[in-house]
């Protein structure tokens, strides 16, 4: 079998073509939140340019956009991410890897390839989870229906429905459920968000793995007091005891959690809230993140401790609201196997790492073999305009995927 | 001599008929702002009440009321507190030494005995800052004048010029100083507002200084990152570098400052401030308090150095805003013995103490001899509508005010 080449010319032609759709003016950044008119003229764009490229294409029920060869037989290689991005969002983050998935069809007809199942490239809707969920690949995989839709609303409290229709689409989102039977495998090649790569000098990361996260809000409750008055052994200082939490994070992760365990205060309130006042309440929030399910309940039990112990040096109370428990996804080993292999005998210097963040294809591994690629983000930025990657990354990136699709689609 | 024996009932008659008037409903606290229309009722109250003790009372152009025993010859005894309340406060902040004073003179002059100076009551205006400092008494010993009065506003934006004028009160604010060397000496009976007297089981509080406080906003700068992509040893994380420097409060305290140090950090906030977010930046309040002015230096010093090892950790940024640094009040030294001794015969259970408040003796001290006394505060609560002082206590302390008010004017 030829091996596909990709044209960084005509894959950089897409990205900027779409990303004229939303761009944030005078910064590299886009703003096509989902079901917006950008985001749906986005997801037009697309259907034209897989037309163009000789796939059949179609939009379904909730805004996911197909683009299928119809070659061989059996199940399809599907490969993709999103087009929908965060409010003032980056230029790549889930656009590369659908534009990266048009170009690999085109680069495998190109150099002659037929393959011996179908292609089909997509792209998903609602990645980003305005709605609450990943909308797109979860409705395909059969893991949200109509009943979900109903009741979905975003932030603002709009609904999911109305959504739906003002972007053309049937409100109800039925008929979205695919037969996971006719997916061989699902791909994806993403930013890395993050710092690792750049910081290593890797070129391209291959995801063993989305790590789960947990997430709290701890509020420990003491007395308000006044600053001047009440002498240092009679206060119960809730900032203290969220400051000895804090100061205990390395003692945490040295004593549980597996490797790539993290944990993250991001969000912090006092109650009173004034400099003149020994603070009487403090709530905190707690984002837990590891790769194996028994490290991440090893880490939270740990935080239970550490909590336990700041409540009890300040006479404090302590309520934890545990919010949400996503367990860690592994992905396919096999297919982790492939991806690796096929980079190293590409020549790029690759490493094996877990996703921090959630993507499409945590929702397909939970169904399908699912394989997912990261091109390195430049100082690990994301969710803002000023993320990026450089072209040669992109590059590389970009013929992983192709060599990927085609190697399983044979 | 012949002792005074104050009369409790006529004292707490008092009491209860000035906080009649801004009266918190269904609870012990009242709402006399400064200069607002109760605190004006307040103050004209008093004069009432001090003429029918026989006194010669006067309210001076920045709304201070002044009743005059003008016996025998020389420099007077001032006596006295304040009637303005924060918003929503207790009961017996500054009402307690106003209304104390007054029963202290009319106790003299039941007992028959004629003090060999001039003795007067006094009530400041302003004491709780809403004109941020204490107009009254600072305007008294000439430390505030027209030019300050001018500029000054309070936190809404109101100048003070006009809330002098809607109390009626030349907006000017001239001619409130006084010739100090017609003030012997200024005793203050008040609240403790804090936990001490409560838990050591003392019946009487005697201040020998007002301890200094430096107020900082200490802003730490790092980055912004993704709570899942970012590996720890990867993060410039704010929130641990104020953490950690929380959690070293107690290591600062012990190798700086005095016995009575405070520090508190009563005020916090992250930014960007999402659970999910890596904190860029954490701003945060320190309050530190020490009784002299040596010991706030080295706790001054203890925080820079802890604070500058926070952020070396972490590879955070390090901006100190050094808001006001006012420095420890010692309190006469002779009055402090005349008190602790007065005190101690007349059988009450005496301690000396810093004053962790600010009050009116505070800005006295700085021109004459000042004395300043406390009565237990019950749970330590104040500036709250649930702030109480048990009536035997208020009778303690309501008597050794008269006797020292009688001992100091013979």
């Amino acid at each position: 079998m030829s091996r596909p080449a990709i044209d960084l010319a005509r894959l950089r032609a897409d990205v900027e073509a779409v990303n004229d759709l939303g761009r944030v003016p005078g910064r590299p950044g886009v703003n096509r939140p989902s079901f917006s008119p950008e985001d749906m003229a986005g997801r037009r764009w697309l259907i034209g340019r897989m037309e163009a490229a000789g796939l059949d294409a179609r939009m379904d029920p909730v805004g996911n956009v197909f683009g299928r060869w119809s070659a061989g037989q059996g199940a399809a290689v599907l490969v993709g991410s999103h087009l929908d991005t965060v409010p003032d969002g980056g230029p790549f983050d889930g656009t590369l890897g659908v534009c990266a998935a048009l170009e690999a069809v085109r680069a495998m007809r190109d150099a002659g390839i037929t393959p011996a199942r179908p292609v089909e490239v997509v792209c998903t809707a609602d990645e980003e989870g305005r709605f609450g969920g990943m909308l797109g690949s979860q409705a395909i995989c059969g893991e949200v229906g109509p009943e979900w839709i109903a009741q979905a609303r975003d932030e603002t409290g709009r609904p999911l429905r109305q959504a739906l229709a003002e972007a053309g689409l049937p409100p109800s989102g039925e008929g979205a459920a695919r037969d996971l039977s006719d997916i061989a495998c699902f791909l994806e090649l993403h930013v890395e968000q993050g710092p690792v790569l750049e910081r290593t000098g890797d070129q391209i990361g291959v995801a063993e793995a989305v790590t789960g996260v947990f997430n709290w809000t701890v509020t420990l409750t003491g007395e308000a007091n006044h600053s001047g008055t009440t002498p240092m052994d009679m206060r119960r200082d809730a900032f203290r005891g969220m400051a000895d939490f804090g100061a205990a994070i390395p003692a945490i992760l040295s004593r549980a959690g597996g490797p790539d365990a993290r944990l993250t205060v991001g969000q912090v309130a006092l109650l009173p809230g004034f400099p003149h006042s020994v603070a009487g309440e403090a709530r905190f929030s707690i984002i837990g993140r590891d790769a194996e399910e028994p490290w991440m309940q090893a880490l939270a039990q740990a935080c239970e401790a550490e909590i336990a112990r700041a409540a009890d040096a300040h006479g404090l109370g302590v309520q934890i609201d545990r919010q949400s428990w996503l367990p860690p996804t592994r992905l396919n080993d096999a297919l982790v196997e492939r991806l690796t292999d096929l980079s190293a005998r590409a020549g790029f210097r690759t490493r094996r790492m877990p996703s921090g963040a959630g993507h499409d294809a945590q929702t397909f591994a939970r169904h399908v073999p699912a394989g997912l690629i990261f091109v390195p983000s430049v100082r690990g930025i994301s969710h803002a305009p000023e993320e990026w990657t450089e072209w040669p990354d992109i590059a590389r990136g970009a013929q992983l995927l192709a060599e990927a699709t085609a190697a399983l689609a044979s």
